[in-house]
């Protein structure tokens, strides 16, 4: 048997009972954290929490090896792979269990708070207002993706906002958490390429910072003012909204320093 | 202080160690299960989870008694508000949230899962290809809402899914949850009335059954095909999916008996 489960957002302390419950009667523990990243987690106080040894897995123990080091086990015994977030938002997850699938290996899945509910939540916004969402990835020399831009242009016309998740990349060199203000300065750059009118230093965004942390950050404001703005430490997730609710309005004023200017 | 915890899908096991411990460390506990429905709780079970006594709230109390039962003590004291899955997703929390910040009162958050997540994590289907998600509501004499046609149209369009969230009320003589079926019967009824080409029986949908209940149940198909089968109890959630990435539509093979016709 495979099981997913999701750790949630930023400690060993996001786990639930159930997700505890599952891990502790697995015969092996494995655990990636490159799809995804929660800074306040720790793998020792995790296995303490668990009370029983937690294997790292790197991305091409998963992708490359992963017949091997899971399925092979999960044919015999009971194995959990503990991820950030959510456990099946990532599309190397949703590879995994198709192939248990195709070796006949029972799965399951433990759910937890995931970015893409808890940021919108977080703001105060509305979920049904929400259109479609995008990544802002790391600019390459070669290749500049318009997809964020040409997203929040489609939204705000119907009147929706637009969830940005920005660019995470775990490497063995480090780790890349892409700012807030990095996503904003590559917004204004595809206005200067596109110069369609959908942004400039005047729109109105909103940044998520470490969501679920004790120092969980909440900022909206002018482009302007918020890259002036300290905005807390990435993880960030950034939203542009379109037009307001009076209530959603009134929440960022009161905790996201959302001023009339 | 106030502190809303929310308390996931399913059970009184869903909680997070954060929010137990935040709920532990509270001087008044109380829930409210009237915003969302979790099938799987029992209120003793969780009592006996925290260690202490939890005070369930009915509509009235948060929404005409907020400032007296729940904010007159926040002044003081440590107070949690448990809900169903995430914590802030309904108005009913955005409301109190803003109340207690007139009040100066400091407030928490600790999320969880949510079925805006959940659900199209658990039907394999990828996020950024969602658009705007709308709610069916129980059919009034005098009311027959045509949003969720709307949206359908509008994101189908555009090549997105669009998720519907099934009406919920909890009410002193039931609970009434809308069954899949019957949201399914809506939708053909609204096309019936609009004439716009949007849905048939052959239109492919997903019902997301039960999420994080052991009992869970994901089914894909023809609308002709779901009326006929076995969905699983209430809750559910209908995704419309517009085309499949082949990776998408492999998952629903493999997991929700979704056959080529």
């Amino acid at each position: 048997m495979l099981v997913l489960i999701g750790l949630g957002l930023y400690s060993e302390k996001d786990i639930t009972l159930m997700g505890l419950e599952e891990a502790r009667s697995s015969d092996y523990i494995f655990a990636e954290f490159y799809t995804s990243v929660m800074p306040g987690l720790n793998l020792d106080r995790l296995e303490k929490i668990i009370g029983r040894k937690v294997r790292l897995l790197s991305r091409s123990d998963i992708e490359e090896e992963g017949e091997k080091v899971i399925l092979e086990r999960a044919k015999k015994s009971k194995v959990s792979l503990l991820v950030a977030g959510d456990a099946l938002i990532s599309t190397t997850h949703v590879h995994l269990l198709l192939d248990a699938r195709e070796s006949e290996i029972e799965v399951r899945v433990v759910n937890n708070a995931s970015i893409y509910s808890a940021a919108p939540s977080l703001a105060g916004l509305q979920n049904y207002k929400f259109g479609r969402s995008a990544s802002i990835a790391r600019p390459e020399e070669r290749f500049f993706s318009e997809t964020p831009y040409t997203t929040v242009k489609a939204n705000m016309k119907m009147g929706l906002h637009t969830m940005l998740f920005l660019d995470i990349k775990v490497e063995k060199s480090g780790t890349y958490l892409m700012h807030a203000k990095e996503a904003l300065e590559i917004l204004l750059k595809l206005e200067d390429r596109k110069k369609e009118g959908v942004i400039n230093t005047e729109t109105i965004a909103v940044v998520v910072s470490r969501a679920g942390a004790p120092e969980f950050k909440l900022k909206a404001g002018s482009i302007r003012k918020l890259l002036e703005e300290d905005l807390g430490r990435p993880p960030h997730t950034l939203i542009i909204p379109a037009e307001f609710h009076f209530m959603e309005e009134e929440f960022l004023r009161a905790f996201a320093s959302l001023s009339e200017e």
